[in-house]
């Protein structure tokens, strides 16, 4: 385990939880007071300020990377030199040309590359994945992610040079990823448009992001980041289809409610902004953040010899659409996404079959308030629009 | 009452309901058919086939435009003339020159000109905007207003030249206006980007639109309109700002949520797309969609001889909105917002006051999982971020 | 109007709104600042200390009675006397014995009498007992109604002898209501089961109670009152019948969610505990807890010479409930619940129709996680029961 | 694992996944057929249809009993005279004498005794348990459990001798465990009251229950039980303290949320009613119903030497409350818990500190619409009750 921030310890608590196989045996931090009282805290075996000693340790055959963005691609480099699996935080780089790097050195090495993308892989979307593959919301038209919270706890995030950026790349690289799992990662994002601003934080990143992006099939990702919401972590995603619509809430309203006069006092969930009032705690976080199928994933993928459910390859076409948002939001108009490498099988535009009704084209029905069936067709010789009141006539 | 489509129903019922003082006295349709059922049908004493004489009526001192958006301009000219008061729907025109020249002879004419921009009136939006306006959410740096569903219900509003585009105009229009009340109406419209498609409907209008609003203070407004969206009737806003945010849903989660086999199977909602399963009914629809307290501020209003909150002019900022809409979406860029009329008193940029702990910019603080305070600062001189943990300490 | 407090200013606010054609013109409290305010605050013409002048007064031709529990009696034979119609805030009475002279006195006098019940007129509450009549969840089996808050806003309320008990006579009386309106006014409430206690606050009446009432059908009832409960007013009802479930949140959820800092610091909603953190505003509070449906109601009956749907009978139904409910939580068993004067028709057992498969009775079916189809059957004839899977098998 | 029905599958699905140490080696089932397939299916290396052999087996050093009710105290014999660990599904036992033998066979044995209350550990209520231990809801007044689903899922459920009751055995056991939790397993459940009707179903035992248990600290418990509700499975729990509450909704309203017009038809959740229309799936079922928390506490304890946190004791206590609950249905009246066996600590009454305010007790504050602060103040010497307003006047 590099790296004893939040995020490291976030990851080895859920390694070392639920009585799992899997234990993290060396942990490195650049302090080593940090060091030893996470290896403490942990009941981590042993621990060092030596990087490259964690990574070589014999004990170690898999190297979780928990560092801040710019130190990901020498890390990876040290990792592939060693020739250990590898498994690194979000995002992968702080660009695309980094991402690809990176990718590039580990399939070099031949190691495994796992991407810690925890958001794609929710028990919530892992399930809604699954619905959406039956085909129970019929093609994909539109999916909407959304990730806003009160800003960052850690000093190195707030430092456009060291993260690469503001929200777009903190945020964002999740919004992406989940967007493309929804839409299909054979769907090519093919550009991209992006509006971004600092509207309340004295810093020099954005503090606030939309973006869109267009896909092969005609599909829309959309997603909003923020580092200015008030209220905890806003964690949501909608997914549009042509037969049906998904919506999933995270982290704010998943059945857990709570008032308190503020008495006891307790820490309630990542990023709440108070202990009184209604509260809004969520079961089991690591959980919940995807944590937990994660990395089940990622070992399960080592152990049978395939590729996990997100692979370098993954951070490295999320990069590059970081790329394209910032390239966006300065010239204020759509950006192409530069995918050198483009591994996706490509899909088709979505389409609906037409319906007819005495000849004409079927464009809706609908049951009116007084029990009636509408019909509106379009005559396609003409053009014109027609309503027609049928009851419950059959539509072939 | 001009119309006898379902908002021309929605408005009488909304007029005659809850022992009000105004009644509809005359209903105009071009079919007699109609005219005559309706009028039987609502409780109202005359009907006609002839516009300008449902205009010219004694009985008439108010008229209510509840016709399809190509015939509002002629329309409110033969009101004007006859110097009766009007009340035009949603949208006013369609197109922001129209929407000017309506507006013109409006207000040439003398005559109360107000905008039945009902969504704007919701007992949860006129509550929202109180808890905006007396600062409880700060300064507003988002508003998204989302309205879908699977397509409206009369065949007009499908013919791109009857009704003067898709979704954009058919709900874009709600959309806008929410926004702008959110951000404020002294806040000027900047520039629009928006994306537009056809995704799934058989027509030439777009069946699914995105828009980004950008104003003077720096806010960001968005809509999300379709008319391909699956499981009713989404109404949704949502508004983010410096203090707080605020989440309305006007329609599918209202505290009213049931569960049917299918037994009896009567109406639910407007747009409700089954009478099984699990059910979303709407308490009382005309009151929850705004249609009370638009009529009573509108005849309130009058009364009073104040304009009312929805005014033509406000029409005439959507339509000019729209436009821009559709420009930016065929130029696929950022278009300004057309306003040769501005009337807003301007406003500043969202500003936050600094706030300083030992000399260095407070950036954040956020309260651990272990309960301890952390603060992260920015070094103004060196351009630095720290952590500092900060067991309370005060911060000014 | 009798009466200045909470509940006279809600219901004098209610008339006045909306453009309604029914306005107070006089209003009576005891104290005579407190009318005067009142007149001066709502605009009502006169104002009075002497009730038997504000009934017999020329303008007035119904008295709304918005005076504590204790007062009603008298109240009423005055307004009897005077042969003008009465609408009394509920409860009717103290106990089923004082509601039944109150009964007969308006009777006797053949004047209108209403009973005040708000929370039956609910807009959420009027559609859902539409969705009970039409069929859609088909005979009910259970309903329940909660009403919670942190304790009343008057002192009388906290008087058993002014109140004639604590939460089971300020809010059961609204349960007990809704429970019947959900049941059925014909399904005779037989016997109540109830316990009571005082938990929290130091007062002799009941500041907790919960009680079951069993109707004539089979259905059950169940009410849960509190004064103790934290985190707002919470009023919920859920139904259950044999082809559906119906929820209701009047207050809490209601689509409606913001949260604040605690800038602003604006009043939210009767009973909320606080103005920042998460809060969970009503749009229009007074047609959301059925004041305006309740008064179109009344004013409409009176105009067409027919009952309203909460007559002074309903009134006291309710008290003979309450009776019970008291002598439940006294004797610590079930109660029968004594109408002296029955006039409901009566109603059927709840039945379902029995259903067969290869001569035995269908006891269930599902769907199991595979797709197939188990069927859980009943061997009448000895009494065994089996599973049997049935891939989609018709079910005569 | 003895028995390969649902519960079986679900506890071995959970053993088997997120890479833990604890495998299931034998499985056994009367039929051969069964136990054959269960054990290819789920990768189980042996089966038998011979009990004593699966228990016996050396590679069993803990045995699952998923077998119907009537089979546990038999089997659990067994185990105790094999000395192996016992983790019993629940109800412990049909009758609390039942589960007192149960229970002294392990103790005398000694041998490790696990009982399988898988409710008792859904992440949302451990979570919660912390939140009401840590005092955030302050002291515990109320805590209702509700679970009602349209009936189970094998024959041998609905045949009260072999199951030992309907649902207040099969759901009940569930919610009185729940509700023990919350009020604190030093609370002794002094006495019962309970109704029961079988109102739908063709059976002789109850489908609907309700039941009040009250303890010795005054708190209230309150279960709902159904074999008839319809919409899918009902699992909701609510706690009410003098600080606060708690709502917790472990099934239906998770933050997932779906709405498919039945293109795909997938499985969506356990008793969930349809695949179409809108649908509320849940994330990772075996995890939200406990089962994961469950295991590990289980094996965590036997591995510290502890005791777990849901033992054979509690399943004693659980079905000398459903004794009860029968009793009382059929006496009618509140009837005592039988415990001859409490190892409970014992609870102090609930009580609040009286505060004062001008010598006299504060019965209630409350803010006003208008902003004010009011103050109902007890008089002690005379009993009375006066309103005072005190604007924001220090009370202490």
């Amino acid at each position: 385990m590099l790296g004893t921030g939040l995020i490291g310890l976030f990851y080895t608590r859920t390694l070392h939880r639920q009585r799992s196989r899997d234990l993290v045996h060396v942990v490195y931090s650049r302090s080593e007071d940090r060091a030893r009282a996470f290896a403490e805290a942990e009941g981590v075996a042993e621990w060092t300020t030596d990087l490259e000693e964690a990574v070589a340790h014999p004990a170690t055959d898999t190297v979780i990377v928990g560092l801040p963005n710019h130190l990901h691609e020498e890390t990876i480099e040290v990792c592939a030199r060693h020739g250990k699996a590898v498994l690194c935080t979000k995002p992968l780089a702080r660009t695309g040309a980094e991402a690809k790097r990176v990718l590039d050195t580990v399939e070099r090495a031949g190691v495994f590359g796992g991407y810690l993308e925890d958001l794609a892989y929710t028990p919530k979307t892992l399930k809604a994945l699954q619905l959406v593959r039956s085909g129970s919301i019929g093609d994909v038209t539109w999916a909407r992610s959304r990730e806003t919270h009160p800003g960052p706890h850690s000093a190195w995030f707030w430092d456009a040079k060291q993260a690469g950026g503001g929200p777009i790349v903190d945020l964002g690289c999740h919004c992406i990823e989940i967007v493309r799992n929804f839409i299909g990662k054979d769907n090519r994002p093919l550009e991209v448009m992006c509006w971004a601003d600092t509207l309340v934080h004295p810093i020099e990143a954005e503090d606030n992001a939309i973006a869109l992006i267009r896909f092969e099939s005609g599909a829309i990702g959309q997603f909003e980041v923020s580092w200015t919401f008030r209220g905890g972590m806003d964690l949501r995603d909608e997914v549009a289809g042509t037969e049906g619509t998904i919506w999933l809430d995270h982290f704010l309203r998943t059945g857990f409610e709570a008032f308190s006069s503020g008495a006891g006092g307790d820490y309630v969930a990542e990023k709440s902004e108070s202990a009184s009032g209604w509260l809004f705690p969520v079961g089991d976080e690591v959980s919940e953040l995807g944590y937990v199928d994660m990395f089940t994933d990622m070992f399960d993928a080592m152990d049978a010899g395939r590729a996990p459910m997100e692979t370098f390859y993954d951070g490295y076409v999320v990069n590059a659409i970081i790329d394209a948002c910032y390239r966006s939001a300065e010239s204020r108009q759509w950006e192409p996404v530069e995918l050198a490498d483009w591994r996706g099988a490509g899909v088709e535009r979505i389409a609906r079959a037409r319906r007819e009704h005495d000849g004409k084209t079927v464009i809706k029905e609908e049951k009116m308030p007084d029990g009636r069936l509408k019909l509106i067709l379009k005559d396609e010789s003409t053009g014109e629009f027609v309503d027609v009141v049928a009851n419950a006539a059959p539509v072939t």
